[in-house]
C-alpha cells in the first residue's frame, strides 16, 4: 500500500538491474527487498538504541554522532557525480542540558521502527504532533522536531538509508508527469499492480506519489524533459508534444520536491533514459532548480545520493540563447547577483566546469535574465516548432 | 485537444442537465456548444471593437466601460451563494495620457480573437511575452499585462464569458484527486474519448488540467472532501480512505486554484455530489481557503458565478473540534487576528451566517489556531478511524 525505500546490498536501487521496459516483473523481487531492508531498518535501529542502552547500564554518560549537515561539510566527485557528506560529526553527550535533545532522539528513532513494522508513514507535521504525548519529551517547536529528524535521517544514511526507508515522507506536492510511460504501482495488501499509462490522461496529468521507491516503470521514450513552470509544462502537454518528440514531459513546478527528484533518478536509471532540463535562464533556474535536480544541495548532501539525477543536462534556456534568439529580458536583481557570484566563487558543482563558470560570467556580464516563456515573443508555439527541435538535434552541445 | 469553457445559454454549465454516471454520451453536444460559444466569443469581441472603429471613424473619442474589481463593488446574495460583482464601472476613454493602454487593450482582444480561431490558448505570462512584438503597444512589466488581461475578463463576464473561454489559462498547478471518480477528457483533433479513472493510480493521483471545462464525470461516490494540505491527503490516498468512506478526495494544497475550484464546482453540479472542506483551524483556513472555495473572493468576484462552490460545507477543523479532541495549539498570531477581525468586520459571507460569526468569535477568544494534521496527537491514523467517521455521522451540524 505505502511507497517504501528499497535499496539492494550494494546500497543502490536494486531496479537498476532490470531492463527497459521488463520492470513488471520485478515486483515480487520488490516484495522481498522491502522485506529485507524493513529488517534491515529496525536493525539498525535497535543496534543504535541498545549502544546508548549499554553505556547507561554501565553507568557511562553515552553518545550519539551525527554527521555535520552544511555546505561546508560537502565533497563534489566529478565521477560519482553527486554532493556527497563529508567526515565531519557532531556528539551529542547525555547532560542536564541535552536530556531533553536526547530523549526526543530516542523517540523519534522508535517512532520510525513503529513506523516500518506497522507499515505506515509520516510527515513532519505528523511527526511533531505525535509527540504531544511523549509528556516532557514534546517538542515546542516544529524547528526542534525538524532538526532532530534531520539529524537521524543524516545518521542512518551512512547506513544507506533514507528517510523514506525510516517511513518519514515529505508534505510536499508531487510533479506532474505526461508522455510515453507506463508507471507500475504495486498495492502490497492485494498483491495487485496498478498500470499507469500517463499517455491516457487527455489534458491532465499523472501526479508523483510522496514516496516512489515502490513504482517501477515501462517505456520507449527517447528522453526526459524535466520542465520548470506549469505554464509550459501545459503548453507541451496540451500540443502532446511528448507524441512528437517520443519523450516524457515532467512539471518540476519551480525546485523539485524530493518525491520529484527521485521519480526522475529512478526513471532515468532504470529505463536508461536520458533527463534534460528546460528552466529559466536566471541564477536562481540555473543554480537552485538546475543543480538541485542533477547534484543535490549543500545542506541535504546526505540526501544526494538517492535524491540527485547525476546524469541530467542543461537544454535551455541558456546564456547564449537570450542572444540566438533575440529574447526579452529583465535585468538581473541584486539577489541573482548575489547568487551567481556565490556559485561561481564557492559552489563546488559550478566550480568543475569550466563551460558552466563561462556561462554563468556571460549571464553576469550581460546583467540580464530570461524566462523560458519569453520564447513566446515569436509566437505561442515557437517554443513547440522551433526551439526545442532546433536544441534536440544538438544534445552534444547541451550544458553539463 | 484544449480544455474549453462551455456555458449554455443560460450562461450556466450545459452538462449540469446530464444525470450522474451518464455524462458520456455528452461529448458531441459539448462539442457543439463549444463551436457555439467559440463563434460568440469571437462575435463579442468584434462588436466591442467595432464600436471603438466606428466612434473613430465618426471623428469621435472611443471609450470603454469596465466593471470595478474590489471588495467594494461585491454583493453577496445567500440564495445565489456567490460573491457578484457590482454595478460600478470604470472609463477607459482614448487620450494621449491613455492611448498606449487603449492600444494594449484592444491588442490583447485581438489576441484573444485569434486564440479562439487556432484552438490555443495562452498563460498571462504568455500574452507578456507576445506583447514584445507589438512595438510601442509593448507591455512594460506583466503588472501592467496583468491589470489589462483582468480588465477584459471582467468586461466579457459581463457577457457570460470566462477567462478560459478567451483562452486565457492560469499558470498555475492544479490539485491532485484520487477516488470513486471517473474523469472523461474527449480529444477534439481525434474524437477519442480519454476515461481515466481516479481509483486506479496506486499511491498516486490524477493532476487537474489548467482548463476543466471539457471534462465530464461519473461516479456514484457520496461526496467529495476538499482538503487543504497534501500531507493530510497522502495520508487518505494512501490508506485508501475512498474506498471506505465512498468518496472522491481532493488535495487543494493551500488556497485552490481556479481550475481546482471550477473541477469541484462541476463535479458537485454534474454529478449532485455534495463537497466537504477539511482544513486547518485559523484564519487563514477558514476565510481565506474555504471562503474562496465556496463564495469566490472580493477583487476577483466577477469569477465567483463560474468558479466558487456554493454548495460546499465546513467539515472541520472547527473551533469546537480544538475543544472537543483536546488538539495541540498554537497561539493566533497578530496577522491572524486581523484576519479574523477583517472577516467579522467586512466580509458579506461571514456576516450572513450567525453561526460563522460565532465560531470566529470563538476562535477570537480561545486565541489559538490548530492544524488537521495536530489530529496526529492521537495516532497517525486517528484522523480515517474516528475524526471523518465521526464528524461523517453528524453531516447536518456542519459549518455553513
Amino acid at each position: 500500500m505505502l511507497g517504501l525505500a528499497v535499496w539492494s546490498r550494494d546500497e543502490e536501487p536494486m531496479a537498476k538491474k532490470t531492463t527497459r521496459g521488463k520492470a513488471a516483473g520485478a515486483e515480487s523481487a520488490l516484495r522481498k527487498e522491502k522485506a529485507r531492508l524493513d529488517r534491515k531498518t529496525v536493525t539498525k535501529i535497535t543496534e543504535a538504541a541498545d549502544k546508548v542502552h549499554s553505556k547507561i547500564s554501565r553507568g557511562q554518560k553515552p553518545e550519539m554522532h551525527f554527521p555535520v549537515r552544511s555546505l561546508s561539510n560537502v565533497r563534489y566527485d566529478k565521477r560519482k557525480g553527486y554532493f556527497e557528506i563529508g567526515r565531519s560529526k557532531k556528539s551529542r553527550t547525555l547532560t542536564v542540558n541535552t536530556v531533553r535533545t536526547f530523549a526526543q532522539t530516542l523517540r523519534m528513532m522508535a517512532l520510525s521502527k513503529e513506523l516500518v513494522e506497522t507499515d505506515d508513514f509520516a510527515t513532519k507535521r505528523d511527526a511533531y504532533y505525535q509527540s504531544k504525548n511523549w509528556t516532557d519529551a514534546a517538542f515546542r517547536d516544529q524547528a526542534e522536531s525538524d532538526t532532530v529528524m534531520d539529524d537521524i535521517e543524516a545518521l542512518f544514511s551512512v547506513e544507506g538509508l533514507s528517510r523514506e526507508q525510516l517511513r518519514f515522507v515529505p508534505d510536499e506536492h508531487g510533479g506532474a508527469v505526461a508522455g510515453r510511460l507506463v508507471v507500475h504501482d504495486p498495492d502490497y495488501e492485494t498483491g495487485r499492480v496498478h498500470r499507469i499509462d500517463c499517455s491516457q490522461f487527455g489534458s491532465g496529468a499523472y501526479s508523483i506519489p510522496s514516496m516512489v521507491e515502490h513504482l517501477s516503470f515501462e517505456t520507449k521514450a527517447r528522453f526526459v524533459l524535466a520542465i520548470e513552470t506549469g505554464g509550459m509544462f501545459q503548453r507541451l502537454q496540451s500540443h502532446r508534444f511528448w507524441q512528437k518528440a517520443n519523450c516524457i514531459l515532467v512539471s518540476m513546478a519551480g525546485v523539485p520536491t524530493r518525491a520529484t527528484r527521485r521519480f526522475i533518478r529512478k526513471l532515468s536509471d532504470e529505463c536508461s533514459i536520458p533527463v534534460y532540463a528546460f528552466v529559466d535562464c536566471d541564477p536562481y533556474g540555473i543554480s537552485n532548480i538546475y543543480r538541485t535536480l542533477k547534484v543535490g544541495s549543500g545542506n541535504a548532501a546526505h540526501l544526494s545520493r538517492f535524491f540527485c539525477v547525476p546524469g541530467a543536462r542543461f537544454l535551455g534556456v541558456t546564456p547564449q540563447d537570450i542572444v540566438d534568439y533575440e529574447l526579452p529580458t529583465h535585468p538581473l536583481k541584486d539577489v541573482d547577483v548575489k547568487r551567481a557570484k556565490d556559485a561561481l566563487a564557492n559552489d563546488p558543482f559550478f566550480q568543475s566546469s569550466k563551460l558552466w563558470a563561462a556561462a554563468l560570467r556571460q549571464l553576469l556580464e550581460m546583467g540580464v535574465r530570461a524566462e523560458q516563456q519569453a520564447l513566446a515573443k515569436w509566437g505561442l508555439n515557437y517554443v513547440i516548432d522551433e526551439y526545442l527541435p532546433r536544441k534536440l538535434k544538438a544534445v552534444k552541445h547541451f550544458l553539463p
